[in-house]
């Protein structure tokens, strides 16, 4: 049987998981809002952010709740600290989706600059980064959290594609220079929610590992134990 | 006399401090390096990350130690868990100055696009919002902590103010552009700085009145209360 602590562990796990899929819907409706040139889809869009904000308290408070009257040790204390962490991700993931969504307004009002390609891309690789890495932390999953580091590096390419298009297109024609701007701002949204992502690989990981993967700390570590 | 713990809160406190520190410094760095086009410095900047990066990864250890061996209750576990939010916050405004660094490179290999009028302002708000954030959360000061917040907004509005100016710039000549995109990002930079100072300012409120202001949850207990 399941003591009472566990018991709010998993809620606590249930609730994240609640929270990573509005943060993907949150993206993925961004995105299309943007594809489809669909302003309604980007205010909804804006609109949803109020139920992410509102999860990111509740999950908050369960944290810092089981912290204190559980007094958790070792691993429950990593799993609860590291919940906190990955909860302000969320949250942060959710806070980009809106600035694309704000941008996809703004375009809504010139006609399209060019066809979407890499960016729809971006978003694809970026999502599965917030889908992976949540599986990665609810069964402690090392490899799988890695794996979403590595894709980092994808959309950060991507990003820098993207970026040296538009400026292609702004040196050509003046009348682009907003649109591209707004374009390259969403990327650079897309970029930031893949940080996010790899933000939370590195608690999962620290979790999981107890080792300190940031800043490369580790490299030598892992090194040395292959 | 003060027990183990407390001795260990302080020097909790003062690595924070430390930490704030240097990110001060990398923001003052980076501006300076734009403003007087030192590649030199903005190389530096880079180069110094490393530290608050090495910070940031002691402080966190440093946390988890006090939760694991203390079991801290109420206030110290509001603080200790504050101090993980802030050091996460640190670092990454230690990233937007590498950001601007990186900006500030590219930016040498060509001629001054303008002078800097409010990018300097905008980085001279962030960094006493850094500050004042610091001093609000070492001496509890809530109100300290509620001025940063409202410095948020002047820096979004110079913010958006540079980005219309600059839009102007990138129409009137396409040389302008690339310059005029890299000044962009530099302001948006200072805008995250900016963000970070508020969300570790929404902390220090939280730590200090046990009252979460973020998302305006607070805003009708706030009245309720007056």
């Amino acid at each position: 049987m399941q003591t009472h602590f566990q018991q709010e562990l998993n809620k606590l796990k249930e609730n994240l998981l609640k929270m990573a899929g509005l943060a993907e819907r949150a993206i993925s409706n961004a995105v299309e809002a943007l594809v489809k040139r669909d302003t309604p889809l980007a205010e909804k869009t804006i609109a949803e952010d109020e139920k992410i904000n509102q999860m990111e308290i509740l999950i908050d408070d369960m944290c810092l709740k089981l912290l204190a009257l559980h007094q958790p040790m070792a691993a429950d204390l990593r799993f609860i600290t590291s919940a906190m962490r990955i909860n302000t991700e969320l949250e942060r993931i959710g806070d980009q989706a809106v600035n694309i969504a704000e941008r996809v307004i703004s375009l809504g009002q010139e006609p399209q600059l060019k066809p979407y390609i890499d960016i729809p891309r971006m978003a694809e690789i970026t999502q599965s980064m917030v889908k992976d890495v949540l599986d990665a932390f609810v069964n402690g999953d090392a490899h799988l959290a890695r794996s979403v580091c590595e894709r980092d590096d994808q959309v950060d390419g991507l990003n820098d594609q993207v970026f040296r298009e538009l400026l292609t297109y702004m040196m050509a024609d003046s009348k682009a220079i907003a649109r591209a701007v707004h374009l390259i701002i969403v990327s650079r949204c897309l970029e930031r929610i893949a940080d996010h992502a790899t933000n939370i690989a590195e608690g999962v990981i620290f979790m999981v590992k107890a080792l300190v993967i940031k800043h490369h700390a580790d490299v030598k570590a892992e090194k040395e134990r292959e």
